[in-house]
Parts: C-alpha cells; sequence; structure tokens
C-alpha cells in the first residue's frame, strides 16, 4: 500500500472512530464484552484455523520457537481469555462519575467527570491474545482501538477483529470502535506515529519496537518498557524470606517484565547468605554474574561486566552484588534500574519505609515479590500493559488508567469579576 | 556556547538536581516559599533593576508593545506573587500520602502513593513572573525545576533565580532545585527537547513555540495550547444570562487563554438574541463575524471566512453561528473546538448535560462564563498551566497534577503461585 494511501486509510478508520466515541460510551459496554466471550467459544475453531496458517507461514519463514510460542493460540487460551472477558465485564464502569463537586464561593459547582482517553492507537508484536485482552480493557473504559499486531498474527488478529465486530454489534455499539490497520509492515507504526487524531500511542513489544515509537510518535505514548528489577536484602533482613522472594522473582516466570535480574545483598550478611543463595539458584539452573565482594564468597559465579548491570536477561540468570547498606543500594537501584519493579527485605521499618519512599519505580515492594506487579495481583482486575513512564499511568492500566476526567461547572448564569 | 557544551551543562544541572530530588522531598519546601516571599519583599527593587535593563534593551531591539507589557514587572506585581506565594504555602502537602491501601486476598497490601514527577523542564517566554509562579507549583509538589526563559527576560530570570537560591537555602533545601539554562538561544530549547533526564517538559507560551516542543521532545510533554473557546445559546436559554456570558467571555480579558472566541445560537431564538448581541457588544467595540444565517440578522457584521472557525482572536473580535440546535452545536464543537473551555447556556438540563458528558474539552460549563478555566477559579490554589492534553492532566495543572502515584506493596514474605 503506498504511503499516502495508508495515511488517507488510518485517517477515515480514525474519523470514523472517533464520531462515534459518544454512542460508544453510552452504551452498554459490557454486554460486548460478553458477546465476545461468547463469540470466542461458539466460533474458537475459526480462530484456531486462522492462527494454525499464520503459524504454517511463519514456520516456513524460519521465526525462531519463542516467537512461534508466543503465536500459538491453545485451546487453554480459550478458557483464559473468556474468563478474563467475564472479569472486565464484572468490574464497575469506570465512566460518568463525578468526582469532588463541590461548591466555589460565588456559588459555581465545580468537578470532574471520568470520560474515556477517546482514540488509543496500539502497537504491538505477534501475540493474538493481546488482541482480546487489550481491546477488552479499552472498551470497558470507552475507548477506540486502531491495533497494528505484529505481521506474523495477522490472520489471527483478523479473525478476532471480525468477533469484536459482531460482538459489537450484538451490543448495539458502533464496530467502528474497533478496527486493525490493514497492513502490516514497519510503514503502518510509522504512519500510526504521526496520526494527531489518536489521544494515545500504546506500543508493546520489545525494547527497540518501544524506542522507535517513542522517537516517533506526535501524539501521548504510554510506554511498557523493560523491566530491570533488583532485590535488596537488607542486613536485618529473614534470610529465609529473601531467599524464597529471590527464587520466586527469578525462577517462577524468568521471560516476563516484572521477574526479578539482580538482587544487592548488604555486606553484614553476605557471608551468611550468598553461599545459600548459590545452591537454591543452581537447583534452579540459574547462573549467578557476580561483582568482586560476592565473587569472593561464591563457589561458581562469574564476573558480571560492567556493561550488564542495567540489563534485562528475562532468562535463568541473576546478577548478585554485595552493598555497605542502604545507602549504596539505593544509589545503585537510581542509576541502574529501570523504573519497573524494585524489592526489599527487611524486618526493620525505617529501612523499608526510606526504600519504599525513595526509590523511584512504578512498584516497591516490601517482603514480597517482584512477580506481583501485575494489574491482576495489584487489583486492577485486567491491564492493557505496565507504564513505566510517571505520567498519567505509573505501573499496570487497567481500565481507569485508560481514562481522563475533564472538568465540568455547573453554574447559574457566574460571571468572572 | 557550542552545542556539546550546552548539552553537558544541561545534563550536569539535571544530575544534581536528580540526584537531591529525595532530599527535597523529604524538606520543609513551604518554608522555602515563605522564605521567597519575604526575599522578593526585601530585595523587590534589585529585580526591578534587573528588568529595567532588560526592559531596555528589548525597547532599543524594538519589541512590541504587548511583549514589552508582559515583560514589565511593576509594583502591584510584588503583591501578587507574594501573595500566591503565601496561598500556595498554605496549600496542604500533595505528597506522602498512600492512597486506597487495601488487602489482597494473599495479605499483601497494595496502595498508590503519591510522589513528585521529578525534573521538569519548563520552556516559557519573557514573562518574568512565571518564574516565580511555575517554580513556586513545582517545589510545593517536590519537583525540580530547569527553567528556559525567553531571552528578553534574561536578567529578571536571573535575580529570580538567585532569589530562590538562597530560600532553598535558609529553608534547608538543596539549590540544585532549580536552575536557569544559561543560554537562550532557540539551542537551549531543543537541548531540553533532547535531555531524556527531565520527566515533564512544559511549553507554555504561543502556538509555534508548543509546536515546536511537541514535535521535538524525547520526553513526555504537557502543551498548554490555545483555546477556541464557544458558547452555545440554546434555544431554551434564559437570553439575557447568554448575554451576560458572551459580554464576559469575550471582554473581560480579551487576550487570555480561556476568552470566548464564538458564540453558537440556536436558529429559534437567533432572531431574539442577535440584535441584543449586536448591540452589547458594538458599545464593547467587539467586530462581529458571521456565518451567513448571522449576517442576515446582524447590521455591522462581516462575513467569517470558512479558514477562521478554528481561530484563536485574542481580540475583541467574535464569530457568531447560528445552528439548528443541539446536534449542530456539538458537531462544530468537535471540529473547531480546542478541546480548552466550551459553555453551553440553556434553562434544559437534558440539553445541559449531553453538552457536559459528550464536549469533549478541558472544562465544559453550564450556565457559566469561559473565562472560570483557572486554577484558582477552580480551587486549585494555583496552576502553572491548562493542559488541553488528556493525558495525566486534563485543565488547569495546581501541584497535585504534578505529582504522580507509584503503587506499593508491604508484605509478610508474599511469592506468587
Amino acid at each position: 500500500m503506498r504511503v499516502e494511501d495508508l495515511e488517507a486509510t488510518l485517517r477515515g478508520m480514525a474519523e470514523a472512530a472517533r464520531a462515534r466515541l459518544p454512542a460508544l460510551a453510552k452504551g452498554n459496554r459490557d454486554a460486548a464484552l460478553l458477546a465476545m466471550a461468547q463469540l470466542l467459544q461458539a466460533r474458537w475453531q475459526e480462530v484456531l484455523e486462522a492462527n494454525r496458517e499464520d503459524l504454517k507461514e511463519a514456520e516456513a519463514a524460519g521465526l525462531p520457537k519463542a516467537k512461534l510460542d508466543r503465536l500459538a493460540l491453545r485451546e487453554k487460551d480459550l478458557k483464559a481469555l473468556t474468563e478474563g472477558l467475564r472479569q472486565i465485564a464484572a468490574l464497575p464502569d469506570p465512566l460518568g462519575r463525578i468526582e469532588g463537586l463541590s461548591k466555589r464561593p460565588n456559588g459555581l459547582r465545580v468537578g470532574r467527570m471520568r470520560v474515556p482517553l477517546g482514540l488509543i492507537g496500539f502497537v504491538y508484536e505477534a501475540r493474538p491474545g493481546a488482541t482480546v485482552e487489550a481491546v477488552s480493557v479499552a472498551l470497558k473504559a470507552g475507548n477506540a482501538m486502531l491495533l497494528r499486531g505484529g505481521k506474523e498474527a495477522f490472520r489471527s488478529n483478523q479473525a478476532l477483529v471480525s468477533l469484536w465486530h459482531r460482538a459489537l454489534r450484538e451490543a448495539g455499539l458502533p464496530v467502528e470502535a474497533v478496527s486493525l490497520v490493514p497492513t502490516t509492515d514497519r510503514e503502518a507504526i510509522l504512519a500510526l506515529c504521526r496520526l494527531e487524531l489518536l489521544d494515545l500511542l500504546i506500543p508493546r513489544g520489545g525494547e527497540e519496537l518501544i524506542r522507535l515509537v517513542q522517537r516517533e510518535a506526535r501524539v501521548p505514548v504510554l510506554a511498557h518498557a523493560k523491566g530491570v528489577n533488583h532485590l535488596y536484602v537488607d542486613e536485618r533482613a529473614d534470610l529465609s524470606m529473601a531467599l524464597r522472594l529471590a527464587l520466586n522473582g527469578k525462577t517462577q516466570r524468568p521471560a516476563v517484565c516484572n521477574a526479578l535480574e539482580a538482587v544487592l545483598v548488604h555486606e553484614g550478611v553476605a557471608e551468611a547468605f550468598l553461599p545459600l543463595l548459590e545452591r537454591a539458584m543452581r537447583e534452579r539452573g540459574v547462573e549467578l554474574r557476580a561483582c568482586p565482594k560476592a565473587l569472593a564468597l561464591l563457589k561458581e559465579a562469574v564476573p558480571a561486566s560492567e556493561e550488564e548491570w542495567d540489563r534485562e536477561y528475562l532468562d535463568l540468570i541473576l546478577r548478585v552484588k554485595v552493598v555497605s547498606g542502604l545507602e549504596e543500594a539505593l544509589a545503585h537501584i537510581a542509576r541502574f534500574g529501570s523504573r519497573h519493579t524494585e524489592a526489599v527485605c527487611t524486618e526493620d521499618p525505617r529501612v523499608a519505609w526510606r526504600f519504599l519512599e525513595e526509590v523511584d519505580a512504578s512498584l516497591v515492594l516490601w517482603n514480597a515479590s517482584t512477580r506481583f506487579n501485575d494489574g491482576f495481583q495489584l487489583g486492577l482486575g485486567a491491564e492493557i500493559g505496565i507504564s513505566t513512564s510517571k505520567l498519567h499511568a505509573y505501573g499496570p492500566m487497567g481500565p481507569l488508567e485508560l481514562t481522563t476526567s475533564k472538568w465540568v461547572a455547573l453554574g447559574e448564569g457566574q460571571e468572572r469579576a
């Protein structure tokens, strides 16, 4: 497709969606989510069929196994997707409330009304489940979505978007609320970045994709970026708890953004803790990369290179560093952390509160695993991603994070003096 | 200054400021605001002296009168600035609260802690009062500020920033919290746009400046953009109220962003209302520019050109359009409005609520003047600008709008299953 045609197509989709935003906000969006759950159940074979074609082509093109895994839809995904839709439908409606309506000295009543953000562009990679999950969170909050999924998942996404259209129609809502960008080349991402009719652009995927969108976007971006997450084991930590938290953070699901990448150990407990850590990690096949002080206390660790302290492995590799105390831990995290998830293990509430207050990250935990940085775990019911930018939303983005509030004023003829 | 030197200088300032953010958040920021109020009183003559030099140079360079007016500090500004500082100091501290702390099924307590945004870049034009007002709002919320003011105000800004440093020192706070970019050429704006150590960039000024920053910024931007504000006079409006609201919106202070730029009149009341409107506006020297239908009912109006329906005059000019009803008014505002301030005048609550709910603007008013879109008027106590972007803050940005909330989790060893 020529660039001008692509841009005109996107503009047409965006204008059609924007024109239907009031109808979407006023309509029964939960009915559309429930209809989608039923349609997925009734027509899952069609979706799988489209997915198989995508997989066949991706295999022929030599896509690596990890990517094929993410592309593949399986029988068990149906259950997760339909349950997710029903959970989101059951959440309270984030829209329409007027918060803090109060009377000014001149009698004017002012407050803030929760409204949808509007039209959201979503750029993601070849994981077709996102076509259900992300759209459901956006629709719950009354937003329209323009989707550009990974090219390998194009047929799967087409099948899912056509079910969304049917679900919207069944609920009496405008089908223009969900559109799939009709081409999947890189130019489609750039065209979305330039589409000023978007209220927000959410990129979700690898670091390269996110950087591209952040660099090119002419509209606000909420980025789901990498998680370089630390656990600080304090001098007054319960060492058996620290060990469990390190294991849970690193090994429960190593390839996700809230997995643990580094442990900082207070020098006062390093001698006691590091051999325990090494033994437990070795049993689970985790390689340790360590600072010189930690190396002296470990048997099989390798030295961590200078360049890797800010790396996100997403793999069975863990960095270990001995620090002189809280100050050094805070400074290390400020320098190498990615504002995603940071945890402290200590029995000392003064250490814990300084850590909770001073560490700049979307979730800061005391005596708990980094793996809890997740919309479901924190009680949002769902998420479209985890924001590591501090503007608008910091942390998991659920339906409420996809709204804004405008001011409303109810008067009786008030003028400004 | 060479570009590389400028970039290194800004990076140095930004790193120094970031390192002191925890000290700033924990310190007595209100004491710094009160110290600044006292210092302004004690040393106002020094500030005026610097301002006179700026003015002399600006006059010699042929700066237009409106700009000289904005550059000039006067005796009465001292009172406004010191009162503003004391009001902001008296507001409750927006930081430190943990909102909605609640226990998850696994016993983990999770909530959101209000924290500063961090380091804010502020790019503004030659209005030195902003060097006091904007910094005070930012400091109240624990943020550090990197300032790039208009080049004509450089000496005034230097004098004011040196008072800020003294005030910070008196309050035991780090002086690195407020810095003035040492050069004022356009390159300084571009360098700030590229400075990834900023958490937020706020441009305030003309449309060109704001577009430049939005286009070039590599960090989030909250733009204070133009106000193309409408008043819709419904069929069931109290016409004498509508007249007062139109006059107040247009003439009480025409050069500000919340002034009224256009009136949309229901065709059912156009014949009764437009002659009243014309007479009253003529008395105040306001020129009317009208659509063909309105022209037929007005004596001295000129036709509005096709291109000017989205124009912000900031002057004694008012557009007038006759519409067939609420639908056409909503469609017109959606197309030509700038998401700033929109008002409806009606006695019909159904019309009012549809207008309040469906119009997408940072403030939507029913039976009140557009001039109320202002931080003080809405009860924020102060503002650093009015955001017309929907992300993070929509409307006046007070201290709370310059914070974010991070998640905190207080556990007892919880792991993810």
